[in-house]
């Protein structure tokens, strides 16, 4: 019998599954205490809600639920017929599974819309599913921690969302540079360079600076058809190191005048703020995302070789797709999967014992082994994580049942220890062992 | 435009989701002092590895994900042209949704068996579904927590799972009644009653007790062919309220004999434990689960009328059917949505502020709005839930948001404020207003 999972899912160890706590207990804490709160979502969503939001790559790349019963006597009997896979799904398929957690909060914004305190500020951290092709770091099912604020203008929000990157990335001991930019001023690149309906070509061109160079952005943007001269201007814009440098660049653009002012502001509010990491005006930062419409950012981390584990913007219509208009936002992600990949390279998830085996019972016979028990009883009563191994069975069993759970401490019961109610504890780290009543190996291990 | 979601599944509020992981929580911490581990399984299983263990019922109640990409073109041409939705399956659908965590744990048990610690205490908390029609308190998406021990016939199990019941429960405020009963017991009383070959008639019968009362019982064992005399046998020993009158009714079948000494034993482990709920001989339980085949185990809510609120047992073949035989386990689950249920109705909630908004800025303009802002960055650095409202507006419209949003204190600040460095603070709840430094408010949040 072969037993296995679906390609691209996984299994979490206890290990695993403690690691992965750490990251989103780290970076829940840190969303409520900036007031942020959560929301969670149904895993499955009528596909008419999910369908035609991620273009036609993003639809072919949703999971289908199909609908129970017999399907197939409900199916549309022409696209049965001419086996049309795409056709045939509206009459098999109703449901989908959640492909991120930006629709699903668009779709909850709009729906309780009369219940909600605008700004709403929202947290959610839950797993999407995408049928992509498994790779190296890349799943079918996994987690996006997502927080966003609709509902305001306000660059408020912008100053509070570098604010968080920096202190969740603070907490977990993970180096980064939080890149901030302004979609604005890649139009104001757009109009002074001469181009302002070569926009979109311009941004998806420079988003991939990281990856393949000036040059490289270069050739692309003379290939999407932009005249030499508008490279050269770009190119030289590019190359400014901060807001200063790029003012004289917008003296003729209003647009890229608004995007520096907005930018200014956010860093007006940082102004008594202590980062931990570089928080940093990056020109060369385009996201290639298109409902971005304002400050937009992206967090890399240093000392390891890795694409972006964080980013985000403002967005004008996030609930219009809906049919409530005007709503003004901005949120950020967090890349959970690839951060867990940096910490674990990078070793830095902290020595975490609170779930651990502090205490292990052992005993020789019968008789000890209950009372055992009656001691484990008052160990976990003080709040301490212990067991016992079930049977009194031969000592070395019982050991490497010690070993490989990682029990800290060890107490073997036999005859002696009953009657004297002197136990003996064997710190598994160190190898010591002492004897003591019940009461001081709990004071001890409290 | 119309938005929903689709029928039996929910969005969480931010309040349904605190309370809902405060039960969470609590059960967790129990499980883990007790030394019980998490793993996660993914959403999605191979239908191989789901299908034929929930029975023809189960199977039908499965969500089937669709493979993606032209589905169609590779099903099976002779179910498709009979319009078969049964056997057309297989060939248009390789995944499922989890229905439960029993039979991932058994995967998961088999497919790392070599990796493992035995006997292996595992917890998990996930979500399940089942395309169940939705009707009140019955979700098609729905969480399960389940904790097991497998790999050992153990009665010391038995006991601290009984002990976890009774201590979350204890925690959670909900009083309860834990009910322990052994298959063992049952198959005897179907020995002496003469009736060995209708043990499971016996038992899905007595298993209604409950709802139908003695005399429903009575006539459903008759309508299911058992004789008067062996009713009547039944209904005499189905009276007992303890071991001891039951044991002279067992004196003739030796699986009786150790049913009761399993249960003796699992009393005889609990001897020292200071348990805050009835834990409770109830020779009535009897689970209609067929798997089951040493203890069961049932919480009755105590106060509140509610069907069981938790349940489990031992089995003995849990991995035979991935190829893995001759492991023991025994476990039990919590029925979350039911104890949230009774634990909203009690009004057993605790205020629990630690992911309250404690404080919230506003500001009479620009300039003040600016220096809030830097006044925030203090608080928050302190470690205190606390936003601003993000434009100076009317003041009506940020104490509304203020209210909206349950801050629990309120600091608005003006010129004077800023001259003097005395910022005001109010009191939401008792509307008490005070004047005082930054740091001071810190103190005082803190």
């Amino acid at each position: 019998m072969k037993v296995g999972i679906p390609k691209g899912t996984r299994d979490f160890s206890p290990q695993q599954v403690n690691k992965r706590n750490y990251i989103f207990n780290t970076i829940k804490e840190v969303f409520i205490k900036y007031g942020y709160q959560a929301i969670e979502t149904p895993t499955m969503e009528n596909l008419s809600t999910l369908t035609g939001k991620y273009g036609t790559e993003g639809d072919q790349l949703l999971f289908k639920v199909l609908n129970n019963g017999d399907f197939l006597g409900k199916a549309d009997i022409q696209a049965l017929d001419s086996r049309d896979s795409v056709n045939i799904l509206p009459s098999i398929s109703k449901r989908g599974l959640r492909y991120d957690l930006t629709v699903p909060f668009a779709r909850y914004v709009v729906m309780y819309q009369n219940d909600l305190v605008f700004p709403f500020k929202r947290y959610q951290i839950q797993p999407v599913w995408r049928a992509d092709r498994p790779q190296k770091g890349r799943y079918q099912e996994f987690y996006q921690c997502d927080v966003d604020v609709v509902g305001s203008n306000s660059l408020v929000y912008e100053a509070e969302l570098a604010q968080i990157y920096d202190e969740v990335f603070g907490k977990l001991n993970l180096p980064v540079r939080i890149k901030i930019n302004n979609r604005k001023i890649l139009a104001g690149i757009a109009e002074v360079a001469g181009i302002p309906n070569q926009f979109m070509n311009m941004t998806v061109a420079i988003d991939k600076l990281d990856k393949i160079g000036i040059e490289g952005v270069k050739k692309e943007l003379a290939n999407r058809g932009l005249s030499s001269q508008a490279i050269t201007q770009i190119e030289k814009i590019l190359a400014v190191k901060n807001l200063e440098e790029l003012k004289p660049f917008m003296d003729n653009s209003e647009t890229g005048k608004k995007g520096i002012e907005e930018i200014e502001k956010v860093f007006q509010y940082l102004g008594d703020y202590q980062a931990a990491n570089e928080i940093a005006f990056d020109i060369t930062l385009a996201r290639g995302l298109n409902y971005y419409t304002g400050c937009i950012f992206e967090v890399q981390a240093l000392n390891i070789e890795m694409g972006s584990i964080g980013g985000g913007g403002r967005y004008d219509d996030l609930t219009g797709v809906f049919g409530l208009k005007d709503v003004s936002g901005v949120g950020i992600s967090f890349g959970a999967e690839r951060i867990y990949d940096a910490m674990e390279e990078l070793s830095l998830f902290p020595e975490d014992d609170s779930k651990d085996l502090k205490l292990l019972f052992l005993s020789f016979d019968e008789q000890s082994h209950l009372y055992a028990f009656q001691q484990l009883i008052k160990v976990r009563a003080a709040g301490i994580n212990a067991e016992i191994y079930p049977e009194p069975v031969k000592m070395k069993k019982q050991m490497k049942y010690a070993n490989g759970r990682g029990a800290q401490f060890v107490s073997i019961i036999g005859s002696q220890e009953m009657e004297s109610g002197q136990l003996s504890l064997k710190n598994m780290v160190t190898g010591e062992q002492e004897k003591m009543s019940i009461a001081s190996i709990i004071d001890k291990l409290k």
